[in-house]
């Protein structure tokens, strides 16, 4: 039986609604998997009309998915009322649908009316003018969830990452790490790899200081918070190697040498994985009980409604949705 | 008139004979400039066995230079006693021996004999055991040289990077910035990059803290150290910008947006340089009155003496050298 997917549009001025539909009439997805789209029928439309593609679907309420014939595509619209949102325009409004439609898509998935989510590109600034208490939509998320341990991770080139810290200065970095949280990432990105279907997967945990530290001779997190939470991890049976030096971990990678890298902060993982095409990759909002994933790219607002957005991240955000559904309910 | 190059072997026990000897029978190179072989005759040969490349060469002193038949290659051997050196064995009398090439080296730069250096891969532990009392062969150079603001360049894909700091832990990084240091690297890489023949070059600088702070929102140091350091570069009539965030200013540099980056730390620079293929590039002795190129590459112990050493990047650190010679005659 093929996984059911909650396609969610994304923010109204950007281009999400044209990556859904050409999503929906892109045959290998449909092939693998059933999508329900979530979101204003009159939104889908208008990404129908952008993405100049024509998809059989019928509005329903969540009661009535499973009656809508298989050759349409249910559309749980969320009854909000039409308004322009004109392409490129970052509004509240926008932001507040978003959150709704968020909120209908977890729900159908707490339910268990769909095996995962796939949200297209929101804008964070939007969101938070919309109502969103959180600093982002992955803790909105984890919040509704009832989720404690959420962490972003990133994937492209075949390779996951997900780091310790986040969006902290650069010198609080050090005193934000310790043994716990370098075990908490490396379980968030075992689970990950394992649910995409990754067994056993690698992974491998980041120095923070040049050359690994040198073994305390430049800087000691290694020593005393980095390995430490490693062997936490070798503990409890996860396949953790580490630390390694952080400017030839990345390389490592791409030679196959490990599935998924841990980093310490944020642009020691940013500034590898954007080289490496991550722009056209796909964030997983990692450590949450359900599976959720998005293309990593932004709304585009510079080009929405014109046609011409690529939405070849946005399916792979739906592929990996699929393969991470199936090994999440092994 | 071309250029005289000073080759100098590297270390003994490791690929650089080879390099040398490589390099010495391409045409190409042999059309761009003149070399002169620092070091013992024997071990040149060495090379050529191993490189299986037999090229004309003429044991002279440094008098006899200019005689010397321009078919030939003049060595310039420093008169040390011939010893095994076996591949692949670390040793501190290779080291020593790696000292005095570099010296004789910038003994010719100096008196206007060559008109830039290039050396073969040496060994910093081995350079150290032979009685270099420097962290490394930049500062010794730079000792000899009476050059007080060295610092490493390092040449790949096209794109010219330095750092502010370099081999100092994580946490002390933040302390270790200031407006000056900033300049002075801004400036040595600037210098570079015109010696390159890159007029005029946009030298990029990199933030520290993710998304470049955000405007005093996440680290200060963005505001209160990088952006007045830029200024002062500016108000110098170097064509500096940023600081720009780290994540995405290799992924701009790549596409051409900038000749050069500085870095702040050690692996925000080398996490890019690396998979750009760093390790066929070329590391450049910054700073320094005189040019000094070397390939990235160490002295790869463990293939010595099998002829299959690759000397694109002793080749590329020579048609750098070649550049930047003219550049700096300038």
């Amino acid at each position: 039986m093929k996984p059911r997917l909650a396609w969610v549009l994304g923010d109204a001025a950007g281009i999400g609604p044209e990556l859904v539909a050409k999503g929906l009439a892109n045959d290998e997805l449909r092939k693998i998997c059933r999508p329900v789209v979530v979101g204003p029928r009159w939104l889908l439309e208008r990404g129908m009309q952008a993405a100049k593609a024509k998809v059989a679907a019928a509005a329903c309420q969540v009661e009535q998915m499973g009656s809508v014939p298989d050759r349409m595509v249910p559309v749980i619209d969320t009854g909000w009322p039409e308004q322009e949102y004109p392409h490129g325009v970052l509004s509240a409004e926008a932001g507040a649908l978003c959150i709704e439609m968020l909120r209908v898509a977890v729900d159908l998935a707490r339910t268990g009316r769909v095996d995962a989510i796939v949200f297209a590109p929101l804008n964070k600034e939007a969101l938070h003018l919309g109502g969103n208490p959180h600093s982002d939509e992955l803790h909105l998320l984890a919040e509704w969830l009832g989720d404690t341990e959420a962490g972003e991770i990133n994937a492209a080139a075949g390779l996951f990452t997900t780091r310790v810290t986040s969006h902290v200065p650069f010198r609080e970095v050090p005193s934000l790490l310790s043994p716990d949280r370098v075990l908490r990432a490396v379980t968030m990105l075992y689970t990950t790899l394992t649910w995409a279907g990754i067994e056993p997967p690698t992974v491998a945990v980041a120095a923070l200081n040049p050359h690994g530290g040198e073994h305390g001779l430049c800087g000691d997190e290694e020593l005393t918070v980095i390995e430490p939470g490693v062997a936490k991890a070798q503990a409890l049976g996860i396949p953790a190697v580490g630390p390694y030096p952080a400017d030839t971990i990345f390389v490592r990678a791409t030679r196959g040498e490990f599935h998924g890298v841990v980093t310490m902060y944020h642009d020691q993982g940013q500034i590898a994985m954007k080289l490496l095409g991550f722009d056209r990759g796909v964030t997983i909002q990692g450590g949450l009980s359900i599976v959720i994933t998005t293309p990593a790219h932004g709304t585009a607002f510079e080009i929405a409604g014109e046609g011409i957005a690529n939405p070849g991240a946005f399916c792979e955000a739906v592929r990996l949705a699929v393969k991470m559904a199936a090994g999440r309910a092994k």
